[in-house]
């Protein structure tokens, strides 16, 4: 296990530390929980229903809890600067000492999907990740920003409120090593196949795709970086009717290492949990060595 | 345009010239014919039938052609041997005759599936690209041979039969410039964005998915390598009633530069004719600029 460190220095020493770690070895099997949660414009609301959504989660057996992108404020600009916290200052952060307590009081690890954090006079989309113990085991701050211009259909410009993030994140937790990513770093298959050369088993994507995009693309990344490179792939979107200036596609999903969904979800607020067995992984790599196949001499002509 | 070469010079220098040589300027919209191939274990028929399967896609105003993986030739190593042709013996060969003879007389490109070819007391699996001059302008060996052992689901081993290609393979033609992989080299991302960052606007894969693979991946996989690289991808697999030791999927497909389904089919022998309009490629990459968003200093980490 790694140990539990500051928020900014784990950003920095998290891709070192993590390599000269082992994932559990009596972790074979566990419940992942997905809550797709309905977000509002109240964060106090925000915070009790992901709090509830999490405890039903572990109801039903979950041990490893992923949140959805932006679950504790309206994806709009107007609400970004106002819902932030600083996660310097834990005992200011509404957000961080739930999800603290959350995970202490479960005993499980979650993926606190992605709020706004502000830090330097600057706002990032920002995932943190909690032990059983209730401490901050890494923070991941979103890489690619969303920056779309298609007339006729789609004009989002995520830079305008955000600054990017500039590291991968893959931290070791009671359930196995887990990359990191949020939403529109899905679509940059080289951070898949940074975690699966760095060694995670799941990657988790809180994800906040809108309808246009999460039709025709949300299900083909997911399942495309669970096939690339044989691990597991989780996604945690908020429900559709959440408040906020686009709408949402909605859908969580876990997906196996062959690229199988083995669960999935509508739009509507809910709780997805489905079983992660790491002998999966084994077996698709053992009977289908992707790794060992590729011929990185004729990659790089 | 490429000028012609003889089969050995072209796979050594392939890259090398294609890099120097522009798609040509006036093409912005054609028709690709996707030819779904019922095979047999009569050769002469196999090449009746997809001399005429070709007539027929370009009655519909088909420009480019593509033909499956392995059309000439019934998917099992009993036949393998028997039916490959060694191509550097063009006048022996009497599949590079006919694919010479259809691309010249219809004044079309043909990217001729695959077939096996005997070259040197080896067995490849390749796959011969014909200019509208008749003339040979590209050869590409499966580099990446699929060798699977899932129990209970699938066993194969096509490295007991071929050997791999070792070359990736870029070639301009009337319609532009076009990235070539056969069947499982479409698992492989590395591939893909290769031939993206040398300029392909079309990647063709010939393949012959099995049922299982084919219904878990043959879509996830092609529409992910479109939308990941922002370019056309073209499959094009034998029917499933064709001759050989598995069942094949089918399911010939055109899918544009945004991961969009263009045009695809069932199982049984068919044309697919759609258009390809290379203005959508622009659109995409414009709008949505993954090349520039991609941070190239965070996946070396």
């Amino acid at each position: 296990m790694m140990a539990s460190s500051t928020p900014s220095s784990i950003e920095h020493t998290m891709l070192a530390a993590s390599e000269q770690l082992q994932v559990p070895s009596n972790i074979t099997k566990f419940k992942i929980g997905l809550c797709q949660l309905s977000v509002t414009s109240e964060k106090n609301q925000n915070l009790a229903c992901a709090r509830n959504s999490i405890k039903a989660a572990v109801e039903c057996g979950a041990r490893l809890v992923v949140l959805p992108e932006m679950w504790n404020c309206p994806y709009s600009n107007d609400y970004f600067a106002k819902f932030a916290e600083d996660f310097e200052n834990e005992d200011a952060s509404p957000t961080f000492s739930m999800l603290s307590e959350a995970a202490c009081s479960h005993g499980i690890t979650i993926v606190g999907g992605s709020v706004p954090e502000s830090s330097d006079g600057q706002l990032y989309n920002t995932s943190c990740v909690f032990g059983p113990d209730g401490k901050l085991k890494a923070k991941h701050r979103k890489i690619h920003l969303f920056d779309i211009e298609i007339p006729g259909d789609i004009t989002f410009k995520e830079s305008d409120f955000f600054a990017a993030g500039d590291k991968p994140t893959i931290v070791d937790t009671d359930v196995g090593r887990i990359g990191i990513g949020i939403c529109h770093d899905i679509r940059f298959p080289e951070l898949a196949a940074l975690y699966r050369a760095k060694g995670a088993r799941i990657i988790c994507y809180p994800g906040a795709f809108n309808i246009s995009t999460g039709e025709l693309l949300w299900e083909v990344m997911q399942r495309a970086r669970a096939a690339d490179n044989q691990l597991f792939v989780a996604t945690c979107s908020p429900s559709r009717d959440s408040s906020g200036s686009y709408a949402i596609w909605g859908h969580s999903t876990l997906v196996g290492p062959s690229g199988e969904i083995i669960a999935t979800s509508g739009h509507e607020e809910t709780v997805v949990v489905a079983e992660i067995d790491y002998s999966k992984i084994e077996l698709q790599r053992k009977g289908l060595p992707l790794d060992k196949q590729k011929r990185a001499d004729i990659y790089l002509s």
